[in-house]
């Protein structure tokens, strides 16, 4: 099977598109990327690629059009779960999803609790609305569920396990390291001192050994991030 | 490769159990069913097959033992939405995901779509929390989505897609039909009105032709399920 072309409309700081970018690089994927200005979004994103106005969204084949004149002839497809497994679907042989049935599952739940467990307490943290201690048992559940050497979320390769968790660990460490937050000044650095404890080690080594990752480090600008929480949560 | 031992671990009146029963249902697959009763749980079934002490459940492989005697050697397997894709990749040539990646895309994008659009406003409303203008908006999003023909959710065959809708639109039909659930009393019956009306034909001729297909009828017990609702919203 021929990859077509793959253009990924994202906004540059959300976790969700960078989702889409580690898949993409981990799969060694050619494509376009296009930001989008959510503050001000074109009008043909949401005319001619997505109606919900929501970004993360690939373009998948057609003609090889530039980003800001799409084709009505490429595939639009959004949600970065979709489009996770839609690249793994895309590059079968990437490890992006192992082969065998169980594991795959084992893959899912990993994602499914990600967005079930982990991500809850630290959007609602965030904003100033849940403790620092309902933060860290969600951690707790991902170490729990990470492979036994710790190295990748689900068995020995990279996958969109992986891809699914990152970008939100990536986040989390820019706001507990700079204290940027809509909680009370010092609960980042609380949370910050609390995970260097030792029974949160796995899912730091797991953290640090991902963010040092190649394709991290290739798709996650830190300094942009952090401005960009700096402006949605500035101190008073 | 071969299939080992499915056995699903279900409450029998719950939605997501009748997930996995319709898509075991599709894919011909032989397996067997336990009945949890969630309000009065097993003390093996935390213990040995979900700690989260949440159903439905599959176990797979391992010796084949009875479901109350559950071998260590199976492998445990969690959320309605994981164990659908599971079986889709136990049955690859079952039609439950299409092979096209972009034909997969579709179908994850509709149980998507099911998850975030369709039942947040159904639960709300069987709750009296809601309107019934926004149910009638959720059918709409996701009458836009089903097929041209309109047979099926996705394409032209049975897919995972219909598998996750079908067990709450059987649901949503017993509270309008009977006028349970804890809104205003009335408002189940003017629901059902509303979706008479030309405008959601489409999404009520899908309904009706999925509730008639054989795997519906052979895993989806509606008078078991209507007793439960007027157990869960009793009058007063």
């Amino acid at each position: 099977m021929a990859v077509q072309q793959i253009t990924s409309y994202r906004f540059k700081a959300s976790p969700y598109g960078h989702r889409v970018e580690l898949a993409l690089a981990e799969a060694k994927a050619p494509h376009k990327v296009y930001d989008v200005d959510l503050f001000n979004k074109p009008e043909w994103f949401v005319s001619q690629i997505n109606p919900a106005g929501k970004v993360p969204v690939i373009t998948y084949g057609g003609p090889d059009v530039a980003p800001e004149n799409p084709s009505p002839l490429s595939e639009k497809i959004a949600e970065s779960g979709v489009i996770l497994e839609f690249i793994a679907d895309l590059y079968p042989d990437s490890g992006l999803l192992p082969k065998d049935p169980v594991a795959r599952a084992k893959v899912r739940f990993f994602i499914e609790t990600v967005s079930s467990k982990f991500l809850p307490p630290i959007f609602a943290w965030s904003k100033g609305q849940e403790t620092v201690e309902n933060v860290l048992k969600g951690v707790d559940t991902i170490q729990d569920l990470l492979s036994e050497s710790g190295e990748f979320a689900v068995g020995n390769t990279y996958t969109i396990a992986d891809a699914a968790i990152i970008p939100f660990i990536a986040g989390l460490k820019i706001s507990y390291e700079n204290d940027i937050g809509n909680y009370t000044p010092g609960e980042g650095h609380r949370l910050g001192s609390e995970l260097q404890k030792t029974q949160y080690a796995k899912f730091m080594r797991y953290s640090q050994s991902m963010l040092e990752r190649q394709s991290t480090k290739d798709t996650f600008d830190v300094e942009h991030v952090t401005d960009f929480y700096r402006m949605i949560y500035p101190r008073k």
